[in-house]
């Protein structure tokens, strides 16, 4: 229900380039692993000025023999399962990657991508996706889910609706941001009613797209609204220029509850990615551009954040909060209680550096015996890594497969259960957590 | 040496009265779960204004359902262990509930409650309790204590001592509470000095009645005394309504030396369930009551909170105190560490949300390794649900058996040496950790 | 890299005393146990005015005694297994300790110091020690060291520069210690310019001794440089004793980041141990000594604190952090994901109480999957128990083998590669950590 895979990928379905521009200069889990090792960026196709990529075939088989010499780095990494799934299942490799044999590797794969059942689409229906979500900003004029659809995948890759920037008015460019919502939704929200009124109409048009959620990712949780004067006052002294850091704050805090105010109204599931301080070298994210790998979590505190939307909208059954996080230290002290009670929030699976397995295991054993399954909203991959997806949703299941083991074993569930909650865990909860909301609204 | 069981109960005798009763309506866990998952709280007897309980066989029947109905919700959790136990072994049912069973298990249970051997304390005795330890407000007359008193069962209910309302004067009824406090003692406690007079004497009169140990539940461990002319300032200004947030919370922490100082004096073991934020949905708790299930933990900090308790009372040989936490971060950064110290600290069974098996499990390994087995105050079920006390006790035990069946599997412990451990975790080391004053104090 | 070994024990090569004062006395881990169980110091051979040890074999034996005793209450704990690896691989006894034969391992032991294969020289030897670094304040003349290089054993044990409290401006002693400073440099500290340049001179004395790293320990993690104007002004309020608790805290910042500064430029590895209330009972510090048990680890956050170090140093060749920590809740969240992105930044191994079985697969659990293998440091044993280092380093050892072999029958590495991988971690990889300086800086 968030991903990170291009729409303009699955639209355009151009063949993938070559296997460092689709596998490795992408991936910023790779990448990352690899520079903390003391690999130049520019060796792996990143360039100042937020340049990726390669120009030349030779300049690719490059960036390929510099992953393949890297290979050992990723012992015990869940990069390595993936890879290893993604070499050998969809590209049919039988040897692990290594220095010796890059060349070869690099050509096997180059010849597979060279051929129709490897574009874009072809894959997809290969993996049998049945639902993609891409990260949208709410002023993108979604023109390739709008070519999907016209080919009919309308019902298949969908739109997700991400107003961060839109809602941090401290942010550099926030007022070109208003500009841009402003443009996108015919509304004027250079003031704080046509601001809000633009919100909605992108919201609807998110909807008119298929998008059945939103996604939400500041440092910090909170949702304290403000009065309505003083909202006004934040957004025009923002404007202005001249609010403080705390008011910054304090206005994307109430601009959550209002995100969650809407969502009560229109439906759209409201998924939130909080704690992490992206491009934590700024200098690096200057110079290599960000998604970068130098986004590093902070410790969160969701009991008190999330009091207010949760005392509003907790029991509204129209409304529905997914929360992810990467300071697993929440999960049993504050995530599994308020999902153990409140009928609208949903634990998200594991996030980013916690997708592995012994993270979701972790997971498992932390939320369960408070939340139960069933306050899970199932897995969702979050990936760039489009080859990566069915490696993925692989590894979720045979984790989650091993924990109900366990509890068969341990006779705290009989096998059919176990049978029974596994398809719930994969299929059932993320469809029961994301209902599509088309037909109801449109 | 804390729980929630109703004294009355046991003094009156009376039959319970129908399985949804006795078994779902009372029991937060279970209640709190099927709220979480869209079903109505009226439809669990749980009424506007507080009121719970069923008005006749027919609703009943109906609450019983809904929890039957809900079963697979509980798939992995220790609501799911403890009703098996209860159900099978207590109440002598074979069949898991099911939706389609409801009304047969309702008819059986009933059937069994109508029974001699099913009333309050022919449970108990069958249970082979010795020592049940309920929790009381300061100003309780413990008359139902009395009455278990005159029949012979002096030593085996016992009340514990509860003041938290009575320390924090920013208490809404604090001026109330001083009230009740002063008619119960027989003392003034509307000034500083009778208060703590009236204090002392509550618990004396406590110990009187057998209890062994006092409970303290804040948000907050602060432990700070305050400058004698500062607590009766803070402690004026409270009464006439105008003390700060900050004035109230130091006074609280000021108390907790108190109370510490007192137990030093008198013997009584102080317990601590820090940490929880009472009441997280407040519209819930206005209409539906309190201990609803919506406490929701917070993060903790122990080791600067406890300081000055521990520096002035740590190595005095009276002092006890034994500490509970929700916030499983504290167990290896500061419980253990501190409990592998002070000869006054001793730690709490897992509480709560984490009196569960992987949680159990998790705080042998993040507490034995620095604070040894010694330490730990053995289990204490803190549990509402009466049928439920074996259950979970078994549980218990189960777990610390399997973890010293791991190190004798490992070699690091011989098996005559995990034998004498199990039986130390399970009875001598509570009954260590509580001992009875009446002999020394009377 | 880091220990709390005597140098002057080797340099001397003095016959150890007794049992008593070899293996009880100078372990607070093990003296801290004892304590907790409300076991007097005075009996352990720590005495008032912070004198440790014993006048007479009786007391010796006393002593040794009471360790005996008190053998059950290290079980689960790693004491337990260091000193059974002590007792029977160094000492050859077969026996565990129990109060009835506390005086027959007592004389076995005291036989074995008495002969010259266990003199300390011999049984560094014979535990295969390669390297051992001392922890040495910034004004220590080194004697010992340079005793140990005239006999040959410069490359063997070396010193580690360790100025915490010359960092800390708030401390006491600061001035004596600006006095101390200007002594062992030649240079005067008692203004900024002089204390960087004699701060400087004492890290080129300890590199020229074999140091190959620092060690710095502060409660809170902050890397923030002031201004050069700052730093002065702060400098001189602290001299005049005037320096609030907020710039003190500023400066020790500051400071951590010029230490950073000069180990680019000097190549001196930067060894991070925050994060500990030191003398939590200052009452029992006071009358018995400091590193007496009564260190109390404190939460950690490392992503904005480390922020302003890394972005500077971060990706300078030259540059080498390891992070150690006792708040196992920054593994996951803040710490893998930097050592996972900054090419300078390592992973240390699980520090103090976290230095045994449980919390060292924890550490791997948590950090290999963002981090892998090749961004931690190896192990350090970080001991101040001589005879337990090989105990340290089989446990430490073993731990690693048996994460690896699960890898490995999780079919998730190949054999070849677990192998490859626990020599790394064994001894590739501290080799790497810490290079040697003196050739390219002599």
């Amino acid at each position: 229900m968030h991903g990170h895979v291009d729409a303009a990928m699955l639209a355009s379905n151009v063949p993938f380039e070559d296997p460092a521009s689709l596998l490795v200069i992408p991936d910023h889990y790779l990448v990352r692993m690899l520079i903390s090792q003391g690999v130049s960026p520019e060796l792996l196709g990143w360039h100042p000025e937020g340049v990726r990529g390669v120009q030349s075939e030779e300049q690719a088989r490059g960036v390929w023999r510099k992953f393949c010499e890297g290979w050992p780095l990723f012992r015990g990494t869940p990069t390595r399962f993936w890879m290893e799934h993604v070499l050998f299942e969809v590209f049919g490799l039988t040897e692990p990657p290594s220095e010796k044999s890059a060349d070869e590797s690099f050509a096997h794969i180059s010849d597979r991508l060279a051929r129709a059942d490897y574009r874009p689409r072809a894959l997809f229906e290969r993996f049998g996706i049945e639902l993609l979500a891409t990260t949208d900003p709410a002023d993108s004029p979604l023109d390739s889910h709008e070519i999907l659809a016209q080919d009919g995948w309308r019902d298949r890759v969908i739109p997700t609706f991400r107003p961060d920037s839109l809602l941090e008015p401290l942010r550099e460019r926030w007022g070109s941001e208003l500009d841009r919502l402003s443009t996108a939704s015919g509304i004027d929200a250079r003031e704080y009613d046509g601001y809000l009124a633009a919100l909605r109409q992108r919201r609807r048009a998110f909807i008119a797209a298929g998008a059945r959620a939103t996604d939400h990712s500041h440092v910090v949780a909170d949702t304290t609204p403000l009065l309505e004067t003083e909202a006004r006052r934040v957004f025009s002294a923002a404007q202005a220029g001249h609010a403080s850091k705390a008011e910054g704050r304090a206005f994307t805090a109430h601009m959550l509850f209002q995100m969650a105010a809407m969502s009560t109204e229109d439906g759209l599931v409201m998924q939130l990615h909080h704690g992490i301080l992206r491009d934590h070298d700024r200098g690096f994210a200057r110079t290599f551009g960000g998604n970068a790998g130098f986004d590093i979590p902070v410790s969160m505190e969701f009991s008190r954040a999330l009091r207010p939307m949760l005392e509003a909208f907790g029991h509204e059954p129209r409304f529905r909060t997914v929360v992810f996080t990467c300071d697993e230290t929440t999960y049993s002290r504050e995530l599994a209680p308020l999902a153990g009670a409140y009928p609208s929030l949903r634990l998200g699976a594991p996030w980013w550096f916690l997708d592995a397995p012994a993270a979701m295991r972790r997971f498992r054993e932390a939320t369960v015996e408070t939340a139960g399954f069933y306050n899970t909203a199932g897995f969702v991959d979050d990936t760039r890594a489009f080859c990566s997806i069915p490696a993925r949703h692989d590894l979720a299941r045979r984790v989650d497969a091993g924990f109900l083991a366990d509890l068969v074993a341990e006779h705290r569930l009989s096998l059919d259960e176990a049978i029974d909650t596994a398809r719930a865990l994969a299929y059932d909860l993320p469809v029961r957590a994301y209902p599509p909301l088309t037909e109801t609204h449109s």
